[in-house]
């Protein structure tokens, strides 16, 4: 077993259990594709898709002070559509007014920022539309393939959505002109190891972090970041509150191999003293800028709150339990107007265009108990969301809808369909849902449940949820488990959408458990650390991974052991092939055949 | 918070935080059927049900020594169909051979069996057919309603499923008489508390015990029931092999509340020294009037592994998983011939019903992986469960039918459907399923996401599956968390099915949660001291228990905190209901209403 190791002092790096880092390179560009290959002790080794960027790749050198390598700076240069500029200068509020021991120090090596010339939109969108093949997109599409070479299974239900045996460049370009898909990826996350969020492609996963008015530096962050890559977060968002948002951010960004998401609501409100309705358009404006050129990869924006909404939510069990949708709720209510959000939606594409940060349009309405649940306030927020996307689309940037929260499983599907008619096949972006109420320390999986379902659905990125949620900050444990648990309820979707690659690995550990190959089950799992641990409790010792059966059942009663047996019986006494044919309905016993069938 | 107590030294008694016993009485018959009330600080007092039994009664005085109240005895000699004997001896075998300081002391307190007197079927489907309400169907009718005097939600997609406002005595009675439900209740089981298994019926849990060769004293088994009682589980089903079976399986039944479930297979196994081919029918018939005598209340048979399934069972990823299936197996294909529980399927009737145990007939081929889920050996073997199920029905004896096992969730549905088609409506009872193989150390999870989704589409119970599930034997924090898992997957099942209570405490509860109600927060939760725990960790103060806003967010970014205040606002400003509909479209700015409407 490979320990991971701390450096710097608290960063995870190191590979997973057996495994090692392949890069596989582009054929249309420069381009190397990171992926994780599993050794298997008597069958070829399994490629599985790496989120984990050059922390589990031990030829890498990590040093958080320098940050990862610049990988798409040239990509973006060479585009001749973008120059870099002096950049806004950093405030003393971006950073809460934090100064000297309170201040997180400045990332030291800081670039001048990428934006697009002559108001040009510089979005994967905008490509797509004039049939330009990206490194991005390629990228993603070596990615979605995990090394396959061909399509070995094809077997679910995928409601409407189309899974190519395999992934092509082409097809990536086509979904994301179609609006079906987006790659986030600002010019400005060089750093960035690009994929794409899409109902066509592997159901994704997001985590969060971020830090809160008291706590964390940004070693601190960073590891929460590395961490939750480390276990398969495919996106990461930075939710922090209070002080040194801008230099953590910072830190995080310059360190992520994967797409960062914001709430900027959250840094406005902490410019304005956490006064709702001090907010105005030019902060939130000027913070937009900000963290666009620091590289921020999506930007949730709750411009569907509006004003004659507010109301429908009076009658709620749970009110209004998006922070940024409370919040614009709020300020919409003070000056009884609708939300700067809404009114300069607009100016706000112009922003996001030309530094290809996509939008992640909230919920600001979305249900937080099971009798708020697909209500006239959800539905006619999604409704804007539909409008809002469309004029996105209109200036070429990418966009994906967040849905909710807290859904009984019969009301989940409606939540998809909704989203499908209303929104335009943009990608959903669920936050579970949690399909009870009454389970709290156990959130993680009431909302897996839902999880699983709606990604089956159709939903493109599952944001995970903890076993904290509801009840406090989830620490390094909770990140993982919440991290395994929507990496295994985005592999039940995909199976159950019959993606083409996803058995593979199913079939694989299944071929292990059956053959008795302890390591290999446990090397093929999503958490081959807690596996192994929770084996050792009941059978330390090294025969035990070896044996043909295992002290839990004995040998007596290895259902396995005994299929084994069966199989060697069977074939000594005259190959299983013919003994099907003889046996078939050859005792009845109770069911005799009809005297009027012939004998077979 | 209450502390749970330890006595004897190691069972858990104590009544659940601000929870207290009630019970509610008959009108047919003398009963007192057992709801745990839970307090709440300002509202009513709710009432759920209660599968804890006397543990969690400060007022009950347990010794285990003595065992539960016979509640039960008295029902069943009322009757006048059944006579007490002296019952079979206790032979060395039956605790396999074990002596001297090895062999688990007697349970001290025998009763003489009761036996159905000429023949009679002495079980609920007979007394359901002659129109007979017995004190057991009055129990769970009374059991179900929870304390509701009325159905106050309606909402939910129940699959052909009819539940109804309120459980009646005649509305158990008629769904026992149909064979959709059974009321597992051996006549030798004097302590039950009875419950209902039927998809008109709450979804309920069942959670496995059992001492393996080398370890557990009958204390530590009684108190692993207890334990999965107290956190929910409706059934027990007691796994053991190895020594001591019977004197242990006396131990856990004369203190049991709930229904005992066994394999007798495993013991009839033990007898013959672990060799399959070595089975008799006679050990085997012997066994089961051991159990039946001792009060087991449900047997799995796996009468439907037939010969000529065997070979079907070749080309699997993984073969034969069930235990009792491959011993079965092995057994026909050795002896070439039918197995002696399909031949002997009428006697195994005869035995049942004088007893009244219920069958739980076993699905020997479930699968074991994804790739093997919905096969041709499996869907083979449910239908001779289905042409078994009709042959106890002749006898009158109550059936459920075991099922999967492994399965996606595009496949999951095609369960039910064929269960309902081929078994007549018998009750399901399904081992999650699993959703996905590649998840070890995590199949708690895995398989709550399934067995939610057949309980919604109508599985009667649900086995659960522990976090240790192919890894180990599971301690007694896995047992809590299978339990509690599938509690919340069973819940989950109820709300989405239209259960017409089910919604009741997730109201109670989200209440709490958005007027800050920590503490009843905690307590309407399945698990009141993981949710206070973690609670604690991020906010110990007492002062957080009561403040309209927690330190996870801050009052700055609580958004329940907002939403008061935006009610409060709107309130101010004129009442929501006129603000309705006079914001109604008031601002459109991008989709302007058409000119041709009349302003309103």
């Amino acid at each position: 077993m490979t320990k991971p190791e701390k450096i710097a002092p608290t960063i995870t790096t190191g590979a997973l259990p057996a495994s090692r880092k392949i890069h596989i390179p582009g054929t249309l560009h420069e381009i190397r594709v990171p992926l994780r290959e599993i050794a298997v002790s008597n069958e070829a080794a399994l490629a599985v898709y790496d989120s984990s960027g050059p922390y589990t790749d031990p030829a890498a050198h990590i040093d958080i002070a320098r940050g990862l390598a610049d990988v798409r700076g040239t990509w973006a240069l060479a585009r001749g559509d973008v120059a870099p500029y002096a950049g806004r200068a950093v405030l003393p509020a971006d950073n809460g007014f934090a100064t000297g021991a309170r201040l997180t120090p400045a990332f030291p090596h800081q670039r001048d920022p990428l934006r697009a010339t002559g108001g040009r939109a510089v979005t994967q969108l905008a490509y797509a539309r004039a049939g330009i093949i990206t490194p991005e997109m390629e990228f993603v599409a070596i990615r979605e393939n995990e090394g396959r070479l061909a399509a070995p299974i094809r077997d679910g239900e995928a409601f409407g959505a189309s899974l190519p045996d395999l992934v092509t460049p082409e097809f990536v370009r086509a979904e994301i002109a179609a609006g079906r898909a987006i790659i986030p990826a600002n010019i400005n996350h060089r750093e960035l190891e690009p994929m794409i969020i899409g109902r066509n492609f592997k159901v994704k996963i997001n985590a969060n972090i971020g830090n809160s008015a008291v706590t964390s530096s940004m070693e601190e962050e960073v590891e929460k970041m590395v961490w939750a890559i480390r276990w398969g977060a495919d996106t990461v968002m930075d939710l922090s509150t209070g002080r040194n948002i801008h230099n953590i951010r910072d830190w995080i960004i310059r360190n992520a191999p994967v797409p960062i998401g914001t709430v900027p609501l959250y840094q406005a409100l902490e410019k304005v003293g956490g006064i709702a309705e001090d907010l105005t358009w030019e902060i939130f404006r000027d913070t937009l800028i900000e963290q666009a050129e620091q590289g921020v990869d999506y930007f949730t924006i709750h411009a569907g709150v509006r004003l004659h909404m507010i109301p429908m939510t009076a009658r709620r069990v749970t009110g209004i339990v998006s922070r940024g949708g409370s919040i614009m709720a709020k300020w919409c209510l003070h000056h009884h107007r609708e939300s700067f959000l809404y009114e300069r939606f607009d100016e706000i594409c112009d922003i996001m265009r030309a530094y290809d940060v996509s939008f992640s349009l909230g919920d600001g309405l979305r249900p937080g108990s099971i009798a708020d649940a697909n209500d006239e306030a959800q539905f006619a927020e999604l409704r804007t969301l539909g409008e809002l996307t469309r004029i996105a689309w209109a200036k070429d940037c990418q966009v994906m809808i967040e849905g909710p929260g807290h859904v009984p499983m019969h009301k989940i599907k409606a939540n998809m369909d909704e989203q499908l008619k209303h929104c335009h096949e943009a990608p959903f972006y669920t936050l579970g849902p949690l399909t009870t109420d009454i389970a709290p320390g156990y959130d993680h999986i009431t909302s897996a449940i839902g999880a699983a379902m709606i990604g089956w659905f159709g939903t493109a990125m599952l944001c995970y949820v903890t076993p904290k949620e509801h009840l406090g900050l989830p620490d390094r444990d909770d990140v993982k488990t919440g991290v395994i648990t929507y990496k295994l309820a985005a592999h039940a979707a995909d199976l159950a959408k019959g993606h083409p690659g996803a058995q593979r690995r199913d079939d694989a550990l299944s071929r292990a458990r059956f053959e008795f190959r302890w390591e290999d089950q446990f090397n093929l799992g999503l958490d081959p650390d807690t596996a192994r641990a929770m084996h050792d409790e009941t059978m330390p010792a090294e025969a035990h991974k070896v044996a043909h059966f295992c002290s839990m059942c004995g040998p007596k009663f290895c259902s396995m052991r005994i299929s084994h047996d069966i199989r060697a019986e069977a074939e000594r006494q005259q190959g299983m092939a013919s003994m099907a044919e003889k046996f078939r309905e050859g005792g009845a016993l109770y069911v005799p055949a009809p005297a009027t069938e012939p004998a077979q």
